[in-house]
């Protein structure tokens, strides 16, 4: 919707009249160019009005975050006459809940962040469905999603019930299965069903469900070992790290790693032999090797990790292009190599290698 | 568009007879679900037929990533007949051009990284403005959104030309002239009026334009000093590392960081002292100050810079809650510590921590 209160408030008017919920996110702001407060009011036919109730969660907030409030923000607590106020535990900007023809509009802030939340909370969990649906998702890493296809395309024609769909995502490939079903119980057969089939296929491969990452998966199987892991990041320069890290209670499996941009931090923090460097180049085989198990040792880790490679735009040549990464996961009796050419952009090729090194890290824990 | 071919005809066909250039995104995969290439066929009343040319681009793109191509993969070849083949240079999946009740249809990936190259190369690139448009972003750090709206509440009036609006994420707050004219040159002179103005009341604050991160503005500083940079991240846990490497070039100034996520680390490879765990705790100042320091130290690098905090949603306190971060960076001369309280989500409470180091680190280097 174009950032204009007639925009705006045309908008919400001519959704309001056609459907039972409208969620409208951002505009909720305290500055001038936060338009939905008085764009909800207008459509609703009523005033702004102070709320005291809101106005108090503005002022909780910036307690909170012990940061001075300065006056504009209390615009913050205006809302539409007879609307409710729905808190934001995640930032200064109340929701508002209204009815307007008949409709409920629920605006939150446009901060995915603070939004998610507040959605779940004021609407989704009291959506009653008519129809009962079940989704199921699997994440795989280590297959190809052409072959996917192949593999699956029986449960994947249209029109079936389950749904069943691929999306792929740097290399990791989710595979939804979704149900709709007149009860709750058979939704949930119907998907089990399918879930068991796509197993039974590709169990090899699947290394989670749901919002696992091939971060947490991998936490999960070192916390199951009782083991811990230490990286070594080149190319990826710390995003390694960031993703096990990503995960709350990482600290129980990942103690320590070292960003190793330069050869002669490789050298000194994880011992990799100055000779590889001049015979091999930085990006190779015995250098991620070395440097996978060099951190291991140096941290006294169960599993090492070193990535080296050509995370791009720059720096590329014909032999060694921009893309080229060489990832090694190392245990006390052996090391994984891969050399990877990911030609994505810059994130694309960091990203991937990173996920490529958690995908090789999992490989060696199941086995 | 629901992800049915009947619904992705509708509109289609709906969207092509009011529009000059319609854009899609999405549904150029090998599966069973990508249903694009069909559905622009049905629209334009062809049929599917295989490109030579698109071919030979998913063969080449196969070939260059050392993946072997399922036979499955060719079905990204067919387009509809009479249509043009657009070169994706990120993917496998080639781009199409046809021309539906006089409108121009491209259809590309969905995966942003794919879609956005091609998106600007096919069609951005060739539109002509009527009205000659002209936006100018300027980045702001360590100064509160709600502030700027009082500071900046006369050119963000609504309907002025030029529009000024602000958005803010993870504390980086975005300043946007947006200009539309009859000329270049007078929209140019129109933003330029505008920015000369802010920078005149919010200078201090702006470290950068544009694409412009905080990491690559420190960076920036950094390269004209001919300085460098070492990072030792706790709560981040290599996320700092990660934003400074996302920018190409970023290996001039920085070599090496550390990862110490446990006390002994901290310990071992930058020299805290045991004592400051017992006598402050791992999220304290005196742990902050001694880890930058540290670093610096260690490495040998010019500035350091040391981030210790909870990250959360686990492990806070009533004295220290979840989002309270330590943050200090230093020179030889001097080191610079906040304590700050982000109280947001652990991804958010993480972000901010890096970004707040980084704006520390550019005030540093102006100072």
């Amino acid at each position: 919707v174009g950032d204009t209160l007639p925009d705006i408030v045309d908008a919400i008017k001519s959704l309001c009249i056609r459907n039972k919920i409208l969620i409208t996110t951002g505009g909720l702001g305290p500055t001038d160019d936060d338009l939905t407060r008085k764009a909800l009011a207008d459509a609703a036919g009523v005033e702004l009005v102070m709320s005291d109730k809101a106005a108090e969660m503005v002022k909780e907030r910036f307690k909170q975050i012990n940061y001075p409030m300065a006056e504009k923000n209390l615009v913050q607590a205006l809302i539409p006459k007879g609307s409710d106020v729905l808190y934001n535990p995640m930032g200064t900007a109340p929701g508002i809940h209204v009815q307007i023809s008949g409709c409920d509009c629920y605006s939150f802030p446009g901060v995915p962040r603070e939004m998610k939340p507040m959605l779940h909370q004021h609407v989704l969990s009291h959506l009653k469905n008519e129809n009962y649906i079940c989704i199921k998702e699997m994440k795989l890493w280590g297959f190809g999603e052409s072959n996917i296809g192949s593999t699956l395309s029986d449960l994947m024609v249209r029109d079936r019930n389950p749904d069943v769909g691929t999306r792929v995502d740097d290399s990791v490939i989710t595979v939804r299965v979704n149900v709709s079903a007149a009860t709750s119980e058979e939704a949930e057969a119907l998907a089990e069903n399918d879930c068991k089939e796509i197993y039974s296929r590709l169990g090899q491969y699947i290394f989670g469900e749901g919002k696992d990452s091939l971060a947490s998966a991998a936490i999960n199987l070192l916390k199951n070992k009782n083991k811990t892991i230490a990286t070594a990041e080149s190319c990826t320069g710390g995003l390694l790290g960031k993703l096990i890290t990503d995960i709350s209670g990482s600290s129980a499996v990942f103690r320590e790693g070292f960003i190793t941009y330069c050869n002669e931090a490789k050298q000194k923090h994880l011992g990799v032999p100055e000779k590889l460097f001049a015979e091999h180049g930085a990006v190779s085989e015995p250098v991620a090797r070395a440097m996978a198990e060099g951190v291991m040792q140096k941290t006294g880790a169960d599993y090492g990790i070193g990535i080296t490679g050509i995370a791009g735009p720059d720096g590329g040549t014909e032999q060694k292009p921009a893309g080229r990464v060489h990832i090694a996961v190392c245990s006390k009796e052996k090391t994984l190599h891969e050399e990877k050419n990911f030609a994505s952009d810059r994130d694309g090729n960091r990203v991937r290698a990173a996920n490529h090194a958690l995908g090789m890290l999992i490989r060696m824990l199941k086995d």
